[in-house]
């Protein structure tokens, strides 16, 4: 058999493994610290579900048993999800009866997206998301709150296991809108559009947009402008805002909501949150607070964190569900890091100690040995084979095993330092029950 | 949107999910402490990798591209994977470079069969894999090695959560073939394949076969299900064998093999393993040691539990690859159980305490609260809305949140019990900081 990678299908060694674990864990214990709970969905989804926004369409995987390709009338009914959105929508639906509102979920999947792939894209990866819904409402406060989970999940992730900080970038839908309402402007999707290209083509372009397309006078158009240039860490954006001199209730209700995020977040996570008021993100979907979040040094990476508020996840004609959540692109964080050996795990297994074997007919004395510390929660491997004992280090030391027993001695293999051991109260240095995990 | 379940794809409600991550977790922790090392591997594999077993092919679910199926040359050449050991398998050759040997790895991840739905049987679900393989050679002690790893792990699941206890059935096809070639029958693959109907078609119909199909004399076809009835959970198996008469060297091998199998796990799982000369198990594979395990209670599930030993997992032509590896259907055992409701956690969250709110006003205070227990590790939520008292115990009772923070004092809702209380040193009880799993 012969074999090859395949392109956007990223797989790591297992120190590599060992270190998304250890992410994936701290996240989740982020989650249920706040309360969330675990759900996991199908990875398939109805591709009438899955093509309801049309845009993306283009992207699904779908998936057919090869008998019925072969034999019966195909039926594309089945696609892969591409986010964890679409399922989390329809599970509410489908398990509302058997819901507590507000329903708080994290999800932790793969989700796949066939798209031609090119650096920084990937056909398949791993997210991690979190939303509240209510049941036909949904207060307030929970923009704050996700936001603020988000931001220490991303802290305990730079503090335990030197992952760059983060900065969060928040706007609010409603404070566009309002803005543009204020000017006179009704069509207010069709300005965010537009402002929305401000780094793509730049403020004069946009401008020229705004005044040719739209039919907005050129002061209205640089006042658009100059909105989407506020950016501020503290509450200042509101002085900034009221500045340009627009005036109308939506803009106060978005600026009141935006800056109740972004002081909350300055006493939480100082640094980590910034009001930018020309954050658009997803333009028909969003309807209140929305996010993106930048690793800092890897700007270039794009948004590795996004949300918003809807106003309808779901709905059956009858209820709806309003709901807030951000989502994290882990493989988009990790999958440059690991494969560039930049983040991994200090060794390539669990094992804490190599338990050698004298003699193969002593063997048993060994797996004695090491089920007393794995008694102890102490991950023990012991040697494959009663080699010489030099051989049997190597064997500890190719994988990052930091401890070798010899009958009743125990050896840090890395300082050479031996000392007797009772198997059944040696305990090693806290820092090296598990592989350590930093960047290297 | 409308809703429906898709058959053979379970999901679950969160408590349930609660329960199968406990059941996770402690498939994981089993295998860390034995020393295996996580892998994670991508869900599709070519074609060419999965179709090389013809039997299996239509269980296939190829994936392809919409914007592929609408415009390009349709090309079937991706597939999920409908196990983890083809994607093993493959990793291990793409990887060798950059493994040690012997490799131990476990791997838990979903896998998908595009079969028809029926009873007890999904299209997707999750499996939990270890393997040991080893560069052109691997010693027999993995053999008894995973067997016990397997059985620490169920015995785990039966202490903690109660799940039901396992019977593991052993046999090695070593033994069987030297004893078919003992009896002077050389095509054993024919033998076992016949007394492998054993418990369909019953012995009669079995010595039929063998005696019309393959011209073995009724005396030598009654041998053959001798061996094939004997069942054992000690070594007392041997003088079994012994008993019928029969010689061969290779089944001198086979019984000396099964022999150290059970004959370890008696010791370390007194009950669990018994030798069972009648399992065959994956005929063009397995070259030796073979597992299979019965739930008790719910032997109607079938094996929940199977594996065993191949000489050659994997092989470039110029290196081939031994390995020893089983295989937990988790899904197998826990998607009845948690469907049924016979197996959640206490909670459908991960909360421990919900802090009221007095007042919209006042919510800053709760959250400091909350914050200050979760800092101590202690899941808390903040009360969603300052309804009344009571409203605010019934969002958590609905839930199975126990502790209610109000002001300076905590109450368990469950007993009404109240008492002052201080964020930075009240604890609750060990058994109230997280779900509890248990059968119910």
């Amino acid at each position: 058999m012969r074999t090859k990678p395949l392109s956007g299908f990223p797989e790591f060694l297992p120190a590599g493994r060992i270190a998304e674990l250890a992410v994936l864990d701290t996240l989740r214990e982020t989650f249920e610290l706040h309360g969330f709970a675990p759900i996991e969905t199908r990875a398939v989804e109805t591709m009438d579900a899955l093509t309801r926004k049309g845009e993306i369409t283009k992207e699904v995987y779908t998936v057919r048993r090869l008998h019925a390709v072969e034999g019966e009338a195909p039926k594309d009914d089945l696609g892969l999800h591409f986010d964890l959105t679409v399922p989390f929508a329809r599970y509410v639906q489908e398990f509302a009866g058997h819901l507590a509102f507000p329903f708080r979920r994290y999800q932790i999947q793969k989700v796949w997206r066939g798209e031609r792939p090119q650096e920084g894209r990937y056909r398949e990866f791993t997210q991690a998301d979190i939303d509240i819904v209510g049941d036909n409402t949904l207060a307030a406060h929970h923009d704050v709150e996700v936001a603020l989970v988000m931001l220490e999940a991303f802290e305990r992730l730079h503090t335990r296991f030197g992952l760059p900080p983060v900065v969060m970038h928040v706007n609010n839908r409603k404070l566009a809108e309002g803005f543009y309402r204020g000017l006179g402007v009704e069509d207010h999707l069709a300005v965010l559009q537009r402002v929305d290209k401000l780094d793509k083509i730049g403020p004069d372009a946009v401008a020229k947009l705004l005044v040719d397309d739209l039919g907005i006078s050129p002061e209205a158009a640089a006042k658009c402008l100059e909105l989407a240039t506020i950016q501020t860490a503290d509450t200042s954006f509101v002085e900034q805002v009221r500045a340009l001199g627009v005036e109308n209730p939506l803009l106060d209700e978005g600026l009141a909501a935006l800056a109740e995020v972004v002081d909350a977040a300055a006493k939480a996570v100082p640094g980590r949150l910034v009001a930018d008021l020309k954050i658009a993100r997803g333009l028909d979907y969003y309807t209140g607070t929305v996010y993106e979040t930048e690793l800092t040094g890897f700007e270039s990476l794009g948004s590795i964190c996004s949300g918003g508020r809807y106003d309808s996840l779901a709905t059956d004609g009858k209820r709806t569900w309003p709901g807030v959540g951000i989502s994290i692109g882990v493989s988009r964080i990790l999958a440059p890091l690991i494969g560039k050996g930049e983040f991994v795990a200090s060794r390539s297994v669990p094992t804490c100690v190599l338990v050698a074997v004298d003699a193969e007919d002593t063997r048993v004395a060994s797996n004695d040995v090491a089920a007393r510390l794995r008694a102890r929660g102490i991950p023990t491997e012991v040697a494959p084979k009663a080699d010489k004992y030099g051989k049997q280090i190597r064997y500890a030391d190719r994988r990052g095993i930091p401890f070798v027993w010899f009958g009743d001695t125990v050896k840090d293999i890395r300082t050479g330092d031996q000392s007797p051991a009772d198997p059944d109260t040696w305990t090693p240095p806290a820092e090296d029950l598990t592989p350590s995990i930093a960047r290297g």
